[in-house]
């Protein structure tokens, strides 16, 4: 393994890493490194290549970050099954591009989609049947009649002093955020926000993630911070100690909820989390609090901004999921120790989001026709919640349980070891999709067992009852 | 001026680039550093301070980019008067927000605007009186009516096919730009479009600018490039001599219409640009072609674009001058050779136009309307342009007029030597804003005469009359 023939190159415009990262690619992809050979150490690859270790560390994080290698942690990297890899810009012809627009399109199922399904268990699916299109419209239709002129205009970078006033006190309300509209950025989109952080964050960080996590946002990260890396994780969510062990400046959780995993963080892990942030200038969490409206048990969860008296904690949101993914319009709530940086760094760019639709989701949400939606939304989703909870039960003695009681997915896990391919194989012979975890992470893992997401938002009834009797003859 | 006691700590998140320039930049604003002195050279403070020449060149480039010090050929680095300066961040207190994040609002014309002005010449502002709100409002009625619950989905990342479409036929037919629907990526507004270039072209690449020009282009390429630089220009335009000499990679260029000198670039300089861009690999023009709609007189220019034959130009429109500020859609096409670096490094971000905005503008373009509309708003530009150039005679014995025929702006500079700022304070006494030529430059220039910027779009017949009459007055 030791004989990589990388020649490497002053090529302008192409770095030392990215030559080792797309030769190492290449020969993965044609099938010249096989799976489960071992990769030279980052040391020795160095040596005798004669570059930095750290160049050597980047195209392998590069490589890890797109599934073509994985860490063991004290054996090294070792190359992955290729067949399970999602690629990009390689294949020719306008077909497969619009394909993989379609594949992009769908937010934390990043799987190729090539066959037909009869039932899909999209974790990312939502439910359109139920949005209010004659309030939306009708709103929209008041005010572009009012003749507000000024709302053709180009509006503040930040974002209108008024919905930024709204999603403050809404925020405030159901989520406990501490916030002043200065404090709100809103968007275009999270990832456009998570973007921002380049210029606010500045790219010389060291990002963690926990293993699964949200692949885009790892991969957002990845594409301006200086490290990426993957901390431990274990029931309770990122641990603390991983974060100070990798050296993190950043680290992007999801404690209402974690997607995948659907963990919720308990008061005990957030305190320490809070604790890593403040002991040291420069920590930041970032919070994605990307579906905590749907909560069907118990008391709803706070925010972890919600705890923070140190300003350390960066919170996301979007009304992506609660109103329509169409509606492009996310906000970011920044600790008062980084509006300078903001508005010195980023806070010239033009706003992402026109002024006609911040109007109309201000109106939506001020009119009341937000909350309304949200709780008949939460109802509708609880009814097909308890719906799949029902038809699971005969697959529990092969499989355990979990994520439910909240958001729109839970996951099953094998109860003797398996591979979530073979299962995700089996469900697609009978025409029914489900997701697998490892698809959802930004990094391999190694698991024992098989675990799947079924998510259930944009099911109906019928379709869920039809899919889990499939599951159950074929898993 | 050897005795800078700059003092680098190894502190964590910030550069030593940015160290020094916080230092420099703070010595200048609190008047320990006076305007006209001379800074050390980047060599022999880089010797003093044991650094990299290349760090102190990176806060030089920062400082001069953000107008504290000038870099005269030849003689080095000098300190610039700071009154002119334009500062972020430092002043405390909401409403100093609340004002800046107004600044930031007007694009292209980044002074300040503490006081109140009866007549703004502002170059940025357009007409909305004839904006056909009834046509728009009707298309977004029709749209939201049809019942098209995919329109509330998630879109294409590089904007739904429909619209690229339409702007691919509407570039060619206006502005020969010969591209497919695959090399159109839609983006809400030019400074993200910019944004992604920092993935599609690397950070790795020098950024050339001719100076003055869009200042906010420049800020956006500082905040990603590894080097931004001011390459000399004539009256063609930015010279392809100063491109090889700096050994740029990318030229930000508006071939049709210079910001903010109103120069349209010669075929013979085009020709020179292309061929420059295609002498090596890894080169590129980014062509801004702003409000090339508005023409009055002669033949269109067609768009550098349509001129290039071997994929080096990436070309960027918007909608926010032809339609509307707020519309928030801009467009880019990008050479087909630069679409797999697209896909492969930021084509899965999420769009950040909302897909029913894409469907009104769309239609908007469809229908007809948008030409209807363009035509009228030409006419009603043309009519306010010949006004000024009318009431502008009495002033032609003190000053030259230039940049007229086109866009929303015109120039006049003076005949004999003189300084923009007197004249911008001279107007001011009498309720006149009018725009300095070096405020929109990215870097201070040095120019025997004063340049002052009129703009008419946003103005009635009467207030240009009435601005000038006071103008002849005043200056």
């Amino acid at each position: 393994m030791n004989d990589l023939a990388i020649h490497l190159t002053e090529e302008k415009g192409k770095r030392l890493y990215e030559q080792i990262y797309e030769y190492i690619a290449d020969e993965i992809r044609e099938g010249k490194l096989l799976a489960g050979e071992k990769l030279p150490s980052t040391r020795s690859l160095a040596d005798y290549l004669q570059v930095a270790r750290s160049t050597v560390e980047l195209a392998y994080d590069q490589l890890q970050s797109e599934g073509y290698i994985e860490s063991v942690p004290c054996r090294g990297y070792f190359i992955c099954r290729v067949e399970e890899l999602y690629r990009f810009g390689k294949a020719g012809g306008s077909g497969t591009k619009e394909r993989k627009e379609q594949e992009g399109k769908e937010r934390r199922s990043p799987a190729g989609a090539e066959k037909r399904f009869d039932i899909d268990f999209s974790p990312n699916a939502i439910d359109m049947n139920l949005f209010p299109f004659g309030t939306w419209r009708k709103i929209t239709r008041d005010i572009l009649s009012g003749d507000r002129k000024e709302l053709f205009a180009l509006g503040e970078p930040r974002g209108d002093l008024e919905l930024r006033r709204t999603v403050c006190r809404y925020l405030h309300a159901s989520r406990g955020v501490n916030a002043s509209p200065e404090q709100i950025i809103v968007g275009a989109g999270n990832d456009y926000l998570l973007l921002l952080l380049q210029y606010i964050l500045g790219r010389q960080i060291t990002a963690a993630f926990e293993n699964p996590s949200y692949r885009r946002a790892f991969r957002i990260f990845s594409s301006f911070a200086e490290r990426t890396v993957i901390v431990p994780s274990d029931e309770s969510g990122i641990r603390a100690d991983g974060l100070l062990a990798a050296g993190a400046d950043v680290a992007y959780v999801m404690p209402s909820r974690q997607f995948p995993t659907g963990t919720v963080m308990p008061i005990g892990r957030r305190t320490e989390l809070l604790r890593w942030a403040s002991a040291a200038p420069g920590r930041y969490l970032v919070e994605d609090d990307y579906d905590s409206e749907f909560r069907y048990r118990g008391k709803p969860i706070p925010s972890l901004q919600s705890s923070d008296t140190a300003g350390r904690v960066i919170y996301i949101g979007t009304f992506s999921k609660s109103v329509a993914p169409a509606i492009r319009i996310s906000f970011m709530v920044l600790p008062e120790g980084l509006l300078e940086a903001y508005e010195k760094n980023c806070g010239f760019f033009s706003s992402t989001v026109s002024r006609i639709d911040q109007s109309i989701l201000n109106e939506f949400i001020l009119s009341g026709a937000f909350e309304r939606h949200l709780n008949r939304m939460r109802k509708a989703y609880r009814e097909k919640h308890d719906l799949l909870l029902e038809c699971l039960q005969p697959l529990l003695d092969r499989f355990r349980l979990s994520g439910e009681y909240a958001g729109l997915h839970m996951l099953l896990t094998s109860r003797g070891p398996g591979r979530e391919e073979e299962l995700m194989e089996r469900a697609a012979a009978c025409g029914v999709r489900i997701y697998g975890l490892r698809e959802a992470a930004p990094a391999p893992f190694e698991a024992d067992c098989a675990t799947v997401l079924l998510g259930y938002g944009g099911l109906s009834p019928e379709k869920i009852k039809e899919g889990v009797r499939r599951l159950d003859r074929a898993l």
